[in-house]
């Protein structure tokens, strides 16, 4: 597999950075995962704007002519490794670059920042998206600027291992009482009818896929609150969904043991699976 | 300079990692930043056990081999730089490794962690030990569970940037109403003369060098209680001051642009910062 790391396409056992790199230092850095079909970028705007949004929040300074040239070194590596046919995902991360010496203030002498880039062939989760999956609940342990989608991803890893070792898919997490987030995608529920979403704010990132989830609900009339719910409230909703780039919209069916509403996939989630499906695919059948 | 990777002694411009290190992709690793004078390691016990704790809070099984000739391979590596003489500090952090594809959850494969260790020449802050420094007041935002030494070091690195840009030399961080750490060191506050400090718990790193001074508090007979000290009441405290591997004991002498007491470093600092110097260079002396 052939990847991208600052202005060179390379075998990706070649790919090294520096042992002084603050990512790999201080997870001082950002990242992006676009998913690719047939070659065609979802939501490419989306994912662009928020890299910006992310760059900025970090006060990474990448170069203009490197942050403009990004689709086209994913499509140039898309090609190079056969993913232009398909369905693929093109990963994307930004770090403040290699420093020395060991510094937690930005470096005084401004680094160039280390731009790396892969892609992968991708298989939607079918079986996850028609049968549901399970999870459980665990505690968000985050730090308090999840709007930031950053290499931090510790909590999320140690939590999906969490999930893992309990046997389960995935995890519900809990801040403070209300559901917030899995370890790697949005949530969504249904009570009383109507769909709930933990506000955008600094306690969850603002998935590309949980903004089409609300544009779709506005389109087809869903009943939507950016309102969180309830640990306890879990007993008594209807619905439960993921939404998330390479999760897409995936309902969770059993929480800690438990049936989720009746245990199925319920009809909220169907519509908005289908609606989700038709933007993803569909794009792409007219491009 | 040069520094240790995997097995290897090699030039720090020439050690890379892989760009597929979860150090880099995940921060998934932990560090330890241990003081050397005269080629003695201080509480060199005291780091290789909070080195363990941190290896065991993250599930990185490091070559039991290669966990042992950790302190060889730092002497070795002090030998190879002429860091055995004066002062110097080793830094060592271990990654989870190398794992492809990426996936939150640790991989199913299991692959070899990352060692990489690096020394270099240290001078003690003796200006500020002397005058005191100053420093502002932050939220604390980090993730729930600091006691870990890990890489997922970004509010940290922001904490001090936003200090640097407010002109001065550290920051204070709050977590809902009471003072926890500073972006790399503990905290103790002088309040009716007692000496208090944020409990050891998951809300702060349980400092090498907070427990020297605890011990010494012990050992000088000074009041001390591990209880937070409330924002507010940095108003009416008598001293403040950090302690850290590099900081020492240094004492802070204005936040937010008040003195803190009479604005001058207080007798219980001082205290503290001499039976501490002992500690760190008659050790040494008698070595």
């Amino acid at each position: 597999m052939i990847v991208y790391l600052n202005g060179k396409f390379l075998e990706q056992q070649k790919a090294a950075v520096s042992v002084a790199d603050r990512g790999f230092i201080f997870g001082d850095g950002i990242y992006e995962v676009i998913r690719v079909v047939e070659g065609k970028f979802i939501m490419e705007n989306e994912h662009l704007s928020r890299l910006d949004e992310g760059l900025n929040g970090l006060r990474i300074r990448l170069d203009e002519d490197i942050r403009t040239s990004i689709p086209e070194i994913g499509r140039e590596l898309l090609k190079k490794n056969g993913h232009l046919t398909g369905e693929a995902t093109v990963y994307l991360q930004v770090t403040r670059g290699a420093a020395t010496p060991r510094t937690h203030e930005f470096p005084i002498d401004p680094v160039e920042p280390t731009l790396f880039m892969s892609t992968k062939p991708f298989k939607p989760h079918k079986k996850l998206h028609e049968m549901g999956t399970d999870a459980i609940t665990l505690p968000d342990v985050r730090w308090m600027r999840c709007n930031l989608k950053t290499i931090n991803l510790l909590p999320n890893t140690l939590a999906k291992q969490a999930a893992k070792d309990a046997g389960v898919n995935s995890a519900v997490m809990i801040r403070d009482g209300v559901i917030t987030e899995s370890p790697n995608a949005n949530i969504f529920c249904v009570k009383n009818g109507v769909l709930h979403t933990f506000p955008s704010s600094n306690y969850i990132l603002n998935g590309i896929t949980r903004r089409a989830v609300l544009n779709i609900a506005s389109q087809e009339e869903i009943p939507l609150v950016q309102e969180p719910v309830r640990l306890e409230e879990i007993a008594i909703i209807e619905e439960l969904f993921f939404s998330g780039t390479t999760t897409d919209i995936q309902p969770v069916t059993v929480i800690d043991g438990k049936p989720v509403g009746n245990g199925k996939p319920g009809p909220v989630t169907r519509k908005i699976q289908k609606a989700y499906g038709k933007m993803l695919y569909s794009g792409n059948l007219s491009a």
